[in-house]
């Protein structure tokens, strides 16, 4: 049986919808979809154009109490999330054979970029393990080949919201999620830039005027005001993005 | 009056409650609290220790469909939204003497650190632009002082979870939310390093043993382990990190 098959026949062995197909690890379930459940997102998730299903952690605990954490080996405040317990959950959501990429959020990971999001969006869909407490077991994030991703150079209460962030950045690139006045955009980070300034009615807004090229007709001349200022900004707040060999 | 007084006392003039205020300016109110309804910072919340505002920028529309967007002067896909309705929607939610900073969630903007994050938390709280479409009108971001920050190098369909990452990231910060328990805990970013790999119970799975220094009891030896571990990682996943003048 061939891809292909896998992807467009509903009633193919298996269960997966065609799509992207995102399983949440999470010990808030509840959480989802939360802010991916409006908007875009969530009208793409009705339209059936990704699917979202979450499994909680705490369903594979150990003992009466469903433990999923104890405390560092070699001491430290905090608490780990035990390798067993995330292991069993991992596999019980995503067999041996399953395709998709399995990810594990963390401000430990590789900064996210709109490569790796373009990426995730080409292929079948994500794994997500999202992380509480002080962290995760370093032998299960070993054995089961988690890609450890990060959102930003900051600390969050745990790995829920970016797992959204990573959703919702995604799904907008899945095919016939955009509308056609959307999907030509010009955006930031397209051509290593960050985006131009844009201007809209009214043409003076407390004494301000919209910039004389913009209203000239002069298409040649727009484009050019919009790259020049483009990298004006980008040289002022992020020379990191014009260094030789930066992100993107 | 003095700000202990405006801080401490619920019958003073201003209705700004004690702890961290924050007013989120949105098309999509209903997103929040959301996530940060539930867990820590759900907890802290209803404890209190911060407040959640929104305000609804459609309410601020034009003419009978509350229009809030047009076409980008110069021409291009997608909507710009107005000036004149956003800053009478930053009027509305931040008078003139309203001490909190405005924050308006765009890729353009500076990235979000764990630095700015805590300057955040150690202030009276924020009001955070959330934009929709294309971008916002220049000229508002100019002449209401609005501070662009970005929660990474992607694009997301709008400025609620980037708004929510902020918020989540500051709240967990704010004094009494984290317990003893995780308040001392050491974390990426601290002292400019990522975190240094963590193990717990059992001591052996599938195979893998915790490393032999991690159970020896020297402190000393522990203590250097995790420094060397830490290293080594930022050096593999985040030259930048260790670049002369590197963030943080």
């Amino acid at each position: 049986m061939s891809d292909d098959d896998l992807a467009g026949d509903a009633g193919a062995a298996t269960p997966r919808p065609a799509g992207f197909a995102a399983t949440v690890l999470t010990l808030y379930p509840e959480m989802f979809p939360g802010p991916l459940g409006t908007s875009l997102s969530g009208r793409a998730l009705g339209d059936g154009r990704w699917s979202l299903e979450t499994v909680q952690i705490r369903d594979f605990g150990l003992g009466r109490h469903r433990a999923v954490d104890d405390t560092p080996a070699g001491g430290g405040a905090g608490m780990v999330m035990r390798p067993d317990v995330v292991a069993a959950a991992i596999d019980a959501a995503a067999p041996g054979d399953d395709p998709r990429p399995k990810l594990f959020m963390s401000p430990r990971g590789r900064p996210l970029s709109q490569a790796r999001v373009r990426e995730l969006a080409a292929g079948p869909g994500a794994v997500i393990l999202c992380g509480r407490f002080e962290g995760v077991d370093e032998r299960v994030i070993e054995a089961r080949g988690l890609e450890e991703v990060s959102i930003g150079d900051y600390i969050l209460s745990g790995g829920e919201l970016g797992a959204m962030v990573l959703l919702d950045a995604v799904v907008r690139l899945l095919p016939g999620v955009m509308g056609n006045a959307q999907s030509g955009v010009s955006e930031s980070f397209e051509g290593g830039l960050l985006e131009h300034p844009q201007y809209t009615r009214p043409p003076v807004f407390e004494g301000r005027a919209i910039p004389e090229v913009l209203t000239s007709g002069d298409h040649g001349a727009i484009a050019r005001w919009r790259r020049a200022r483009a990298e004006r900004l980008t040289a002022e707040r992020r020379p990191d993005l014009l260094a030789p060999g930066g992100k993107q």
